[in-house]
């Protein structure tokens, strides 16, 4: 049966307030994930809760109801609250229907499959939550095989990124690594590695991709380290006829992948 | 002569304070935006602030130098103050080294020139003023006319919006409109209104554009009501292969326009 808490000071509240913090979170090595769409999202890709909180006013609707009942078969704690805590829980006015706290999941570069996808999306010390969460959407809608993080990336597990990836966060993976371990493991197997770059002649459209191609993103403000882009079999531009001579590291991102799709549709 | 202001309750430090919110701003018709670069640009298309903050320890660098004697030339107040003050007025830990207070300036329909550009962007109910101001960044990337705002959507004066658009707010011209004016507007002149749907056959690649192109992105939530997409010229569809289903509306209306430009390019 699932449980009521209607008071501030309870435990489980504090804990998964805590969660928002990356330090708690460090600790804890779970997150918190909100939203009716991303919890379900996540139980068809088969993660549950460990805790559910729900407001007593949707107890009825039957995805809240079917989350429940999975998350207690599952041996999680099912908690009937207020919306005041929900607000509290997920920090915004209007609170989602449901938090759930998760636990971690992360991969490493051993658990990938790169014959399951012909598109890697990889981003080297990307710092904005909001970025990493919309790559991760993009990374589901183009089919990419997973989003390798490289370096100190902002943690893919963070209230803001979890909220962004609107559920993409539990259907692609994501592995954190370091530049050369990453190396390493491409140049195991066959992979072509295409940086994104402002130094280069080769238009992203005129070039040609081949799979499985692992499209390399740098730092929102500095882009790659030369020798990074030195590692890269291409370095593509994305054409830029403005006078701010830059893109949003997602769009970026996206406008190459979607490019790499085309062609390997074709 | 700059002046030096040190205390936070001066008038000018509150009054800057304050066009972080909306009322302020509306009543006020002037807003905020921080950053060098993004007030170089500013400068660059002919805009100085009002009032501009830079921190003592910036007075020297080149660019602070060259914006505060042409902020003093036009009349404006050249400030010289703290680096608390500018996080005080930035909302960040890690200010930026100058903060300027704009005179709002929106256009109207009649403002635009539609034989200026091959791609005007168009947007109606977005609600996220990162996504407002990413999308100005990739309206100046393509080289975009410029972006129409339809009915209730964020305030692209916004801290967060100008933020986002990284000075792209300053070289694109934003209009707000509602649709009926909008849509008499685009009739009288030959222009290609194509909506970013989910319910449509046609994939954005194969579609043909014709210039000019208006490309219209619905709510980040709900997508164009029925009325809009049945007053397009072409609905297209941004193929999507994974489990959400959606792409963050930004990212959608860059890899749409990135196509547009594609074949304008042709």
């Amino acid at each position: 049966m699932p449980r009521e808490i209607t008071a501030f000071s309870n435990p489980l509240v504090k804990y998964a307030r805590e969660l928002r913090d990356k330090k708690h979170r460090r600790g804890a090595r779970q997150f918190m994930a909100e939203g009716l769409r991303i919890l379900t999202e996540a139980r068809e890709t088969g993660r549950l809760p460990r805790i559910l909180f729900y407001a007593a006013a949707n107890a009825d609707h039957p995805l809240v109801h079917a989350l429940s009942i999975d998350v207690e078969m599952a041996g999680g704690e099912s908690i009937q609250t207020t919306p005041d805590i929900l607000s509290k829980l997920s920090g915004k006015d209007n609170p989602q229907a449901v938090v759930g706290v998760f636990d971690e999941f992360d991969r490493t570069l051993a658990d990938l499959d790169r014959g399951s996808s012909g598109i890697w999306l990889v981003a080297e010390r990307l710092r904005d939550p909001g970025n990493l969460g919309t790559i991760l959407r993009t990374a589901d809608a183009v089919g990419a095989g997973g989003l390798i993080l490289i370096g100190e990336c902002v943690d893919p597990f963070s209230v803001e990124a979890v909220r962004a990836s609107m559920g993409a966060l539990f259907t692609i993976p994501v592995v954190r690594s370091e530049w050369a371990e990453f190396l390493g493991w491409l140049r195991e197997e066959p992979g072509q590695l295409v940086g994104l770059s402002l130094d280069t002649e080769h238009d992203y459209r005129a070039a040609r991709y081949a799979a499985p191609t692992f499209l390399l993103t740098g730092n929102e403000a500095q882009g790659m380290p030369a020798d990074y882009a030195a590692a890269c079999d291409l370095l593509v531009k994305i054409p830029m006829l403005g006078k701010a001579d830059s893109l949003n590291a997602a769009v970026a991102t996206a406008v190459m992948a979607y490019e790499v799709l085309a062609q390997q549709r074709r």
